[in-house]
C-alpha cells in the first residue's frame, strides 16, 4: 500500500470493549470468557479463557467454543474498524475447519479484515493454542452490515 | 436407488440417546437443550429447544447456537448409521450460512448424511424453526471418524 | 408448503437457454458443453458433455469443470426464477466438497434454489454422472442480484 | 518458530513445473496460462495469464477461471513442499469467495499451505489482479493426499 495513505483510524480493544458491553450486557451473565486484548486497523486479538463450558471430556476444547470465538472475533474486528455502526452487523457465513485437536488451554484467535465493503465484510480468523504456534482452526466469515439509513 | 437393495440398519432416537449421554454425561449438566427426535437410515432431526442462554436480545436465535445444533446433529446421525464407533468422531469443517433472522423458538435441525466413507462423512443440515416452513440456515459438514484399527 | 400457494411462476428450459445464449454468445464457442436440461420453480438440472477439456489424464473429470458446472447450473436456477433481471447476477461464494472420483461420463448437476432474497440467493447443488446414483460432489452458492434501481 | 529449526526444504518453481509437466502434459495444449513463479517452503505464487478463455464479455475474469487459478496454485504449493509424492493428492474441498469485480489483467495467486498432515492439507490463497493491492477473491482449499503405501 501507499506510505501516503492515511493510517485507518480505529477503535482501541478497550472502545471496543465497552461497546460491546453496552451492547450486550447479558452476554457475561456467567463471567467474562472473551477477552479482546488488541484491535489494529483491521486486526482484532481475541483469548477466549478456558472454563467448564467450553472444554470437552478428554481434554479438548469443543468444536462450537471455537466457532463462538472465530464469530466474536471478527464482530471486535468490525467494530474496531467502523465503530458503533457495526453493532447491529450480523453474521452470514461461517466456515470454520479444525486442524488439529486443541490442549486444554486458552485459545486465541487472530483476525484480519479482508474486505469491508457498504454492506458486506469478509474476514478470515487464524486459532492458536495460547503459547502454541500451530494453528489448531481457521475460519472465515462474511458479515452483513447494517445499511445506513436503517442506522437513523 | 433399487428396491432390491436390503434397508440401512440404523439405531432409534433412544438408541443414539443413550450412546451420547453415556459418552457425554456433563452434556446436560444444564438441562437438555438438544433433543433427537428421529432417525432414518442416513437422516436426524434434533430439537433445539429455546432457552436463556441460546436467544439474544432482541429476540432471535444466536448463530453460535445455531451452529452446535447442526454440529451436534450431523453426529446424532453418524451414530444413528455407525452406532458406537461414531462415537469419537470429529467435526473436521462445518459451513454454515443465515438465511434469515429466526424468531425466538425452538430450532429444528433436520440432517441428512450425503456420503459416509471409510474415514470421512459429509453431511447437510437444513434448519427451520419450529412451526415455520422457510429454512433459516443451512449447514455443510465434514467429519473424520476413526480408524477402525484404532477402536481395538 | 400450503397447496393454496400458487405455484411460482417461472421460465422453461428453453427460455433459460435463449436468455443466456442472448446474453454471453461467446460461451459456446468451442461447442455446446453445458444443456440445461430442465428447469422447476427453483430447481435446474444441467447436463455436463463430456469433452476434452473437461476430462483428466486417468479417465476422470476435472475439479474446475466440476465448479464450472454447479456455478452455471445455479445461475440457470436464477435465472428460471427471476427472468432476464438475473442476467447480472454474480457468484459471491462458492464452496464446492468433491465425494468421489467420477468416471468419464457426463455430469448432471441437480440444483435447488434455497433462498432468493432480493440481494443474495443462496442455493445447493447436487452432482452425479450420468446414469449413477451417488453423489460424486456437493456445492453451495451465494449469488449477489443487482439491485433493482440498476436495471433501468 | 524458533530460529533453531532447520528450514523446510522445498522444490523451486522449476522443479515443480518440470513435474507437473512431466505428470499432465496435456494440459498446456492450448498453450502455457499458469505459470508459477516462485515456490517457498510452504507457498506458492501463480500467475494466470490474460487470455480469450479466462475473460468474460465486459471485460472481467470468469469465476471458473478464479477457482481454476487458486486450485492449481494450492497443488503446485504441495508438490514443492512434498515433491512427486504430492503428484496422486485431490481436492477434497475448495470454497472460494469472490470480493471484487476484477479487471481484464493477469491474476495473481498467493497460497499459503497452513497445514500439511499425513492425509490431509489445508491451504488458503489470496488472489489479486497484476499490479493490484486490494484482494479481489479468497479461497480456502483441503486436499486428500496418497497414502504412502499407495505409492509403491
Amino acid at each position: 500500500m501507499s506510505t501516503d495513505t492515511p493510517p485507518l483510524k480505529h477503535l482501541s480493544a478497550q472502545g471496543v470493549t465497552e461497546l460491546i458491553d453496552d451492547a450486550f450486557p447479558q452476554i457475561h451473565a456467567s463471567g467474562r470468557v472473551m477477552e479482546i486484548e488488541h484491535i489494529g486497523p483491521d486486526t482484532a486479538r481475541v483469548r477466549m479463557r478456558l472454563n467448564d463450558r467450553n472444554t470437552r471430556h478428554g481434554g479438548t476444547i469443543s468444536g462450537p467454543a471455537m466457532f463462538t470465538l472465530a464469530d466474536f472475533s471478527i464482530y471486535a474486528a468490525l467494530i474496531g474498524r467502523l465503530g458503533a455502526p457495526a453493532i447491529p452487523a450480523v453474521t452470514s457465513n461461517l466456515n470454520i475447519t479444525f486442524l488439529m485437536r486443541p490442549p486444554p488451554r486458552d485459545v486465541i484467535a487472530e483476525t484480519r479484515l479482508v474486505r469491508v465493503g457498504r454492506r458486506l465484510a469478509y474476514a478470515e480468523v487464524a486459532l492458536y493454542s495460547d503459547g502454541g504456534s500451530e494453528m489448531i482452526a481457521h475460519a472465515t466469515g462474511t458479515y452483513a452490515l447494517a445499511k445506513p439509513a436503517e442506522k437513523q
